[in-house]
């Protein structure tokens, strides 16, 4: 996009003015419109534009839509005129819609939305701003971890300077039965407001704090109650709660807003500790440097098109996990109590878990070891109080969105992975605890007695099932590494339930009923959603690659390799579409779906099955077809940073495939050179040589620290080692490829 | 009843066990049972028989209902045949239900129910039990202020003793959008369950946790979550939970459940602070001498029957308002936070201030003053984090029900009567914004613009501009009290604001627009509910006569002393009834309606109007005809024990007209003699000389200690002071009586 030529100059000014700037500026790459909104029939990535800061508790964007639902589920749509305000929370790229807390509008004229265009907005990590057209008003948005910091420039001189306060916006309270319980906006100095909201909705029970400190004296105010407007008064309690601020005429008026998820004195606190005496432009710096500390743990080389995807995707997966702790340690536990860490450490809530665990939880082990260690901790905190880990996790709560658990592989790579600052026993604990406490979409006695989840006792019954066997073969793995060798037999058997829904003749994975009898007939092209058929959010052939804890079956299943290979083909190439498509399937390569994450590790499957050129082209292809610097840039919703994780590590040339395995499979990388900036100083470097133009995406050789890598394994402890690994890549593939059109 | 005798010889049994009871057992002429369920077309007082201990959060009695809605509001109808089990918290007498939180049901089979005949049914104070009569059960009730006792004695010896617990079971779903939003439930020992259930209704957000102790191991269990059942899993989490626990074949399974408002850790303090180590006979005890303690402040000789009323009516003006911090002081504030008060204080909630404004409040100012100041100062508590004192408050929340703010005459009267213990300037910033900061039916811009409610701006127009100016007046006390002339001043002016709608012509009050016009027609007869019309719960008759602050220019208004008496006659008299009647109004006397509370001062009103006969024949027939020892012993609800209130004045002699004047006016006396126990040992005598058998209501004379009494005023202070007050009774009244038919 033509704006990330403002921002660079913009950048390079930043560094005139003195803030100490990282040596190298990878911030500049980042375009946070990318992901913002679909083009032609493809999904919208549900980014957003606005500020935030690395995994930081605020995420001040606009909201383009009055009510965000599944479509705009992060307020923000490329395609929309109109901007309705800025609030403090959002998801980034989920399906479903949640926080947009607390919306700030500047205005002259009493209004509730204005226009805007492309051309008047900017956007860079950190910082957004935009002109509001209606009333001429520059609005500029910046953050601290708790902090939305706003800088309102009114070019209008005839009239007052105005901020409007909206406590009632929020998602569709269409869905998830969202209704607001209570509010309050309440003025407590010339210039300072505090309040709260209390919202029931995706997240079951919200509880948003805020206190909020502007630049200039509120001179006249109006507090609206429903349909009731008050002058000047100190105090509106109520479910549907606005304000309007008057500051006179004002040329800007800048407001720090804190929140908390605990109290209004702990959002007081939070702005003193984070952004007392900070001017608008020290914390905008500020929250860049923090981003460029982040995204320069890779430094990478590439064409400026690529670094602009890989450092926007990068950037996009550090947007969540979200801080939910306060600045001193306070929090609301998931049994909506409020309790106190211990020194240091942060609480952590925002788990995505059946996208994130893929590729998102391994990358931040390489790239964030002590904020993973943070992770699991809070994932444990949930077990501390809840009786089982994370399934899908927001606001320090479950929602149980999708299936599995998924925060098993993600605990025992942790662990498996040697990260300090982890009670492993108490972890191990939560892992078993949380593979046998039965739970929504987790029957266990069910699946114990079965060896398979039977459709007509749990629905999704073929998609829990073969990942449910997984996460189980996570839970062996960390028996094993403690030495328990009764739980390790007990869970590896359970990994293998897979094979209980193995058809020997279709040969794909088929629902049973509780009787044991296949149910007839199975369509392997039909969808399903969320409950009601035995597939999730996918169908038949999408779900048959899902055995990450072990290929080696899954080939011999099939057929031996060379079957299992040609089904592979078939599944890239074919041309039979379902008419009953679900709504989180798009990015089709033949019948692989990458807007959506089952298909995610498919790509790979051949490089482990003795056809590695065709992984080679196919990451290639997916690479450079389904992502791109528009902002309709992925292939269907980012799901928090799950699709940028896959191509972080595609683009550096490998994947992990299991990602509880500590071993990723080499496909093909993008990157020219990379850098990757470990613990303890290391670096892990990535060669690139390319002989034969920008058809050279195939490998080959590989070399690993000078020796020839054999296969297309690449282990984890090699990475964090520190080393190069170096690649030749050539125009032409060992063996056959396939005929992608 | 009949089971009075029983009891009365299971106290005396008590005594024999060595247990240290009061001098003079009042305890035994309560029955919790008055009040339970109406009869033929009365109302019920919406009381339960449950046990409770005085002012405690816990609150454990059987449901009738499995939903308790308007009717039930209490959860036990006497008319009902089947018990759904025991839960721990309701409202005693109210017209809106809520609570009813934690249900439990002792079992042999898995049921939901069991039938019950009072044959096999008692309660004394803090004591109830019953027969299930389905599996054969003898259930056991006792409590401490934060933890129920139950005792289950099962006589089925073939079968295994169950218990049922039901974390959905609560006040119905269908109103005030109640819904569970979260629940847990939690085996954390052989014999230890615990958990909690956020839901919002009528209270917004409550969050009840609790901590349960059986007395026999739990060999089996079953959790339910919405229609799935887990056998023997250690927890289970979502909105619809239930559990059974089978506890083998057992003689008797005994439980202790504490609850908090703030956290399971918080619930199990409580359980070990106050029933740690002590059997169910103990606690039983202990629970009946509480009562004993707080009943036997007042010592009244009476007829039995009247005993009877009286206690039971002293009982159930000392269930609330409830103790609603936990045992370390921790509590959840107005805002949801959670804090924790100086040691020593307690934060109580239950607030039905529409109703125990008017005599319940001054009755505590007498026994209770210093949960007198605890109730002014939790009250401020929620000024602290709400901006303004409750207008009806439960759960530590405003729901806002009804009109009025008539905390502030609760808060002047405390102060004016010198209770210690209040931060008087902070209390009378408290009720000088409650007073001037607009909320919900209190839109005071409008209120100071007009000088009365316009009803086309605010519904009840009339109710809120005759109680609002009420609640001015007691403002306007406070502010005199501290020398501000200027307050005083302002809320003098609004107190008279009630002229501003009394017709000159038709001679009542009347609704007008905000143009200042009469809204005609008018029909004085019409009933309004809460909200579209100008009247609340009540019609123009009945309202009429609200200006307790002063009657002297109500009298002025209506005509001079002759038209005010005919006037009143003709409420008193008239058989005109409308047929629009609201659910309310109840326990009619001609017009005037004692089942509601808007009635409640106006038979004292001919005291004040030179027809003092008129009064005292008129308390004693609405003593007589609307107060009996049936279930259904009230005329209306008890609202929370104002209705009983009004009974305990009564039978003393007085009534408190102005509710924050520091006076009484005098009425006729049930009791032969009374003392009651005043601070500092101090007692004040009652003592009546009756001369003419039952109709020897009239007074003839009244000697303050020893001195003859000028008119009907007697003085708080003077009652404080100690002393006697001596009453001639005859039959004669002095002056003309009305024909009450």
């Amino acid at each position: 996009m033509e704006i990330m030529k403002k921002q660079y100059l913009w950048a390079l000014a930043l560094c005139g003015l003195g803030h100490a700037v990282s040596a190298q500026d990878v911030a500049r790459y980042v375009d946070p419109f990318i992901g913002t909104g679909a083009v032609a029939q493809s999904l919208s990535g549900n980014n957003y534009p606005g500020a935030t800061v690395p995994f930081g508790m605020v995420q001040l964007s606009p909201d383009t839509r009055e009510a965000p639902d599944w479509g705009q589920a992060s307020g923000y749509d490329y395609n929309d005129k109109t901007i309705f305000g800025f609030s403090h929370t959002r998801l980034s790229g989920t399906g479903a819609s949640d926080f947009i807390d607390i919306l700030m509008l500047p205005m002259n004229e009493n209004r509730k939305e204005s226009r805007f265009t492309h051309e008047k907005e900017d956007a860079v990590p950190g910082y957004y701003r935009v002109l509001l057209q209606d009333d001429s008003i520059n609005a500029e948005l910046t953050a601290t971890g708790r902090v939305g910091v706003h800088r309102y420039t009114y070019y209008n001189k005839e009239k007052a300077s105005k901020v409007f306060l909206d406590l009632d916006h929020s998602a569709n309270k269409g869905s998830w039965g969202r209704r607001v319980i209570n509010a309050q906006i309440r003025q407590v100095g010339p210039s300072a407001i505090e309040g709260y909201r209390i919202i029931t909705g995706w997240g079951k029970l919200r509880k948003i704090y805020f206190y909020a400190e502007f630049s200039q004296p509120i001179v006249a105010s109006e507090m609206m109650n429903d349909n009731r407007t008050h002058r000047d008064i100190a105090v509106v309690n109520g479910t549907n709660l606005k304000a309007v601020f008057d500051f006179g005429r004002q040329d800007v008026v800048e407001c720090k807003l804190a929140i908390s998820p605990v109290s209004i004195e702990n959002a007081r606190l939070n702005l003193r500790t984070e952004a007392d005496g900070k001017s608008f432009d020290a914390i905008k710096s500020q929250a860049y440097e923090a981003w460029n500390k982040e995204l320069g743990k890779m430094q990478v080389e590439s064409g400026e098109h690529e670094k602009e995807i890989f450092y926007t995707a990068l950037y996009h997966t550090m947007i969540q996990p979200n801080v939910m702790s306060d600045a001193n340690g306070e929090y609301m536990a998931a049994d909506y109590s409020v309790r106190r860490l211990p020194v240091g450490q942060v609480h952590y809530s925002t788990f995505s878990l059946w996208d994130t665990f893929r590729a998102a939880h391994p990358l931040y082990t390489m790239l964030e070891p002590e904020r993973s260690t943070d992770f699991v901790n809070s994932m444990i905190r949930q077990y501390d109080y809840y009786g089982y880990l994370p399934v899908w996790q927001l606001w320090g709560q479950d929602n149980y969105c999708m299936i599995g658990n998924h925060a098993v592989p993600v605990v025992a790579d942790a662990i498996l992975k040697g990260l300090p600052g982890i009670d492993v026993d108490k972890a191990y604990e939560a892992v078993k605890m949380s593979l046998t406490t039965p739970h929504l979409n987790s029957p266990f006695e069910i699946w114990d007695q079965y060896g398979y989840m039977p459709e007509d006792l749990q629905t999704q019954s073929v998609s829990i099932t073969l990942e449910q066997s997984f996460d189980d073969w996570c839970a062996a793995q960390l028996a094993k590494h403690l030495n328990k060798a009764k739980d390790y037999e007990f869970f590896m058997k359970r990994s293998a339930y897979y094979r209980n829904l193995h058809h020997p003749e279709t040969k794909f994975f088929q629902p049973k009923n509780s009787k044991g009898e296949w149910i007839l007939p199975f369509d392997p092209y039909k969808y399903g959603a969320n409950g009601g058929y035995p597939f999730t959010e996918g169908n038949g052939w999408q779900y048959y690659w899902y055995v990450p804890q072990n290929i080696p079956d899954l080939i011999g299943l099939t057929g031996g390799e060379d079957a299992f290979c040609k089904r592979l083909d078939e599944f890239f190439t074919s041309d039979q579409t379902s008419g009953e498509k679900n709504d989180n399937a798009s990015g089709f390569v033949g019948l692989y779906a990458h807007g959506n994450e089952p298909s995610h590790h498919v790509a790979y499957l051949y490089a482990m099955a003795g056809q590695p050129a065709k992984t080679q082209q196919l990451v290639d292809h997916i690479k450079r077809t389904l992502y791109n610097t528009s902002s309709s840039g992925y292939a269907g919703n980012d799901d928090c940073g799950e699709m940028s994780a896959w191509y972080v590590f595609s683009a550096l040339g490998f994947y992990p495939v299991n990602p509880a395995s500590g071993e990723y499979v080499i496909g093909s990388p993008t990157v020219d050179h990379a850098e990757i900036m470990l613990p303890g100083g290391k670096k892990f470097a990535i060669v690139v040589k390319r002989k034969g133009g920008v058809g050279a995406v195939y490998v080959k050789s590989i070399r690993l620290n000078g020796r020839k890598l054999d296969g297309y394994v690449l282990k984890h402890a090699d990475i964090m080692k520190g080393g190069t690994l170096e690649f030749e890549l050539t125009a032409k593939p060992k063996g056959k490829i396939l005929d992608l059109r």
